[in-house]
């Protein structure tokens, strides 16, 4: 799926919405513990009615792999049951990988190579730490994107994102100057948090064509038209996604009516802001 | 295992050695393609081999991931093999994790947690661009360890390491500062290449305490005596790691043979280094 793919998808669904897959097995509802695999009932549902209002789901491997080799098979479960849906929906692995070249492509193996590792991602969020021989081994793979961490939506990120150089230029915006030089606005996107709403009309001047993955609405209080408003592009150019506040919208029998209520005024928003904007 | 444990550790092996586990399915011996596991049996023949030269071990989780859930039990495997050592080897996850910090927290879980996991590796890597609540969830797991990446052995580490403030400090600079304040040496460690053994001196003004985890030695070309010159401590404060040197020192039926002697004339240079400096 290229850039244009992805438009023509949001205009289609008239909706920039992302579902985050962070099922914490604690967290779902109790009567799905009685299922052969609760997590993958779980998300089985949760994509069920979210269908409709989602262009992308991006499980949050960490939630997978703390339940070890069990919870990789309800990851693998949800993957293959996602795929009946491959083009209507962007799969981003949350993964947040990056190490040296040779680790990096193992990695992009793990999630982008159905053959060798199962997984089959149209994405993974990746981080920049290790310079450009951690990120370009996934940029190898034609139709796949790395999705690079700038500028996060947690408090941690003032620690290091912040950091500025005389020129007055912050760290995050040397990784947005650096690395939209190794890839292009077809296979890179940035992950910007959406409680740095503000800061997002900076970014818009140093990537203007990319894409940018905003996570941060919903339980991290960030505020989506003031995302739109400074970070919207003639592509749309925005994912905005949504995980606790939609997956866990209710922890009883109606948990998937409650996600789809939810999902759906988020659709909702969005068809607005598309609308008053031209998109669509 | 604390400090203390750790140092006792090497004085007793009269090393400091790491062995990475990067077990890459395409690069270990063929005849070993007709075992149930490979890997395991790979990884099994090397422990056996390097037992006595090594005081850790460091799998590469990018390279059972790229797998799947086979390369996934792999690693369980080789881990629960581990287990009956866990008094003279200390293990380490190479993952470079790091995310907000309820997901963090499960990424602890799904390396520290056996109960959970199936893995109770003794320290993790950890990627600090997200900061302090990305890095913290893995310091309050007891007797466990972050290992935050400082500066790295890749030609990329060039990128945004090196990235330099109005008052002179470098990036990692800034890492070291602040992270080591968010745990203790009990509890941290860092990595740093062996291919910047000239930029150990500032590194150990910063953080004069804490073990270093230095990869770079072998393959990728970092000179030991260098590292030891400038990196040395009272706790010796080095956990050297080898990989590719050790693991492929030969193709053929002899390669657990060949990585003993690989092992073994590492832990030489090593017993006269710890020698020299009065450390044993």
């Amino acid at each position: 799926m290229n850039r244009s793919d992805l438009f023509n998808l949001i205009r289609k669904k008239k909706s920039f919405l992302c579902v985050g897959l962070d099922s914490d097995l604690n967290k779902i509802p109790k009567h799905l513990l009685a299922s052969e695999d609760p997590v993958f009932e779980f998300n089985k549902q949760i994509i069920d009615a979210t269908l409709s209002y989602a262009v992308a789901y991006k499980p949050n491997l960490a939630f997978y792999e703390s339940r070890g080799i069990k919870g990789m098979i309800s990851l693998e479960k949800t993957m293959n049951y996602l795929e009946q849906y491959s083009n209507e929906v962007f799969t981003i692995a949350d993964a947040k990988r990056g190490d040296i070249g040779n680790t990096s492509t193992q990695y992009a193996v793990s999630v982008f190579d159905k053959q060798a590792s199962g997984f089959s991602f149209d994405a993974i969020t990746v981080a920049p730490y290790m310079g450009a021989d951690s990120v370009q081994p996934f940029l190898a793979f034609p139709g796949k994107w790395a999705i690079v961490l700038a500028l996060t939506s947690n408090k941690g990120s003032d620690d290091f994102q912040l950091f500025t150089d005389v020129t007055e230029t912050k760290l995050f915006e040397r990784v947005l100057e650096r690395t939209s030089k190794w890839g292009t606005s077809d296979n890179m996107m940035y992950v910007v948090g959406a409680t740095k709403a503000e800061m997002l009309g900076g970014i818009r001047k140093i990537v203007p064509d990319h894409f940018l993955l905003v996570p941060g609405v919903g339980a991290q209080g960030g505020d989506l038209n003031a995302v739109a408003k400074y970070g919207l592009n003639d592509h749309c150019g925005l994912i905005v996604n949504a995980s606790r506040s939609i997956l866990f919208a209710s922890d009883g029998n109606d948990f998937a009516k409650k996600a789809a209520w939810e999902a759906h005024a988020m659709q909702q928003e969005m068809e607005l802001i598309l609308d008053t904007n031209d998109l669509i």
